[in-house]
């Protein structure tokens, strides 16, 4: 079966596409700025369940889900537009009042204007779409495609977090019934925190040739930036990052790794650059992981007992 | 139970968005022109039904939806973002691969560009989320707003056609089983024609006090436009332009005026204008059909037989 990705790539190619691809499209705006727009839809069942979570936090995150997508262009969010598919039983509750109320902390925090969208019944599943506009310097948007042989790749923050936040929801485990630091996991997958600022010094410093945020996974968005440089990468297994809470699980190593380098929605930024150390005043942690190769398609990962070959993993709708 | 009106008018009061509420939003790009954007979803079960239509005209119809908002600023679409909801049935068919078919067509006739969008798997009902910007020139875009007592009140076309095709849809009839006129009315209801020609001329011309395109029916959308305004609306009964071909087929009178003045989805333009006479080269049939007057939401049709306060009247979700 074809996966989302595939039919984006046949899409772009058939119909010569030459915006789409990024975590945003980049437009021009006027003689100084681009813009930067981006849609992200999150859907019942799919990407959230009712009950493992709250509508303030579903609210914010939809919203936080496009703001990491403009973080990852090195932009600044400005606009958005949501369009939300509500059933009869959840419209006839206070769940959109509370959903606004938190995509609307979440906006006033990051200066985000909303100025449109859609509201319709669903006739079984929520679903949401977020669509935000940003805005960048001209010609300073950070797209995937700029990495070159040679150049460092570097992750903000920690990963897995998220994927075992994700697997204490699946196996029953709630956030308020659960120890400090279940809960930091937890957190990690309802509440994410777009890097938006991070992303707007990488652009500002031009620190950063190419960059991508980690929302499928490690691994398979490690691989969209590598395909659209048109090169591979050579990850340090024992430099890559895990959430440190996850050690506090009875989690093992195997588990660990898989959920830092296959689990998604961390929404670190991921970026590679010439320069083989990181330093910018007001940054949070940031760990070198590996370089960027001339072996295209090609994410390997070598040290410790580890020597393999990534595959194109993490969350795939198809 | 609120509607999903009265639910966009509460948010809007309550975090004070001064964007929301006509058919696009307009943001300032650079000196000279203003950008309209506007995201409209389409839900299966609510908005359509896949044994009533073809996946090309389902794409066609989704774009063009968005296309009508902007025609009814008086702007010129540009880019679009498209997000898609498909369920594991429709992915694995050619569907989705002729819904696009038909969505390029169209947006190709129109030269909008698709930059960037989501897909996501749905657990049941498909959806999808069109978004659309545009382009007016700096200050002219036609707001709901605009309109005073005095000013005529315009329609373009006809009206009543597409929920003429809606019945005849929901009656069992079929496009490729009914005569020409059936077949007029079933083409009106799943293959809508944008008025952007036309939107255009009325912002360039300035003829135009106020303006939105007929989704949700005259009745309710002129309503709307009242509201917006701060005024009310005077109808001549005997003027509503009935499409043509509900005369051919067993609909009384009364059904015939509920479906102009009800029915939702021809995307005709709506438009009031200081000028009590219409004229415009390469324009479509214009028909003044009354007038605006200062009775604050109150919309009126009076002739015929008829002589009433027309009901916020139209499709609804909530």
């Amino acid at each position: 079966m074809r996966s989302e990705f595939d039919l984006i790539q046949h899409i772009k190619k058939k119909y010569a596409l030459k915006r789409v691809g990024d975590d945003c499209a980049v437009l021009p705006k006027d003689s100084t700025t681009d813009l930067l727009m981006t849609a992200d839809l999150l859907v019942e069942g799919v990407d959230f369940r009712l009950d493992w979570t709250t509508p303030e936090l579903l609210g914010a995150k939809t919203l936080a889900v496009s703001l990491s997508d403009i973080a990852a262009m090195g932009g600044e969010p400005k606009s958005s537009m949501l369009s939300i598919g509500i059933n009869e039983e959840v419209w006839n509750s206070d769940f959109v009042d509370r959903f606004y109320e938190g995509w609307f902390t979440l906006a006033k925090h990051h200066n985000v204007e909303l100025v449109g969208g859609d509201v319709s019944r669903s006739p079984e599943h929520l679903f949401f779409d977020s669509i935000v506009v940003g805005e960048v310097a001209k010609g300073k948007a950070i797209l995937r495609s700029g990495a070159r042989p040679g150049d460092s790749i570097y992750v903000t923050g920690t990963l897995g977090g998220a994927a075992g936040g994700l697997m204490l929801l699946e196996s029953g485990h709630r956030y308020s019934e659960v120890d400090s630091r279940r809960k930091n996991l937890i957190a990690r997958q309802l509440r994410p925190v777009p890097r938006i600022a991070e992303g707007k010094i990488l652009s500002e410093t031009g620190f950063a040739t190419a960059m991508i945020d980690i929302s499928d996974g490690l691994s398979s968005d490690l691989h969209h930036l590598c395909d659209a440089s048109e090169a591979g990468a050579l990850l340090d297994f024992n430099s890559i990052p895990c959430d440190p809470d996850l050690n506090s699980i009875s989690f093992t190593d195997d588990v660990r790794i898989e959920f830092a380098i296959g689990g998604g929605e961390d929404f670190e930024l991921l970026f590679t650059s010439r320069e083989k150390e990181f330093s910018a005043p007001n940054f949070p942690h940031v760990t070198r992981i590996g370089e960027i190769t001339s072996s295209i398609g090609r994410v390997e990962i070598i040290g410790g007992e580890f020597d393999a070959y990534l595959p194109r993993k993490g969350f795939r709708h198809f």
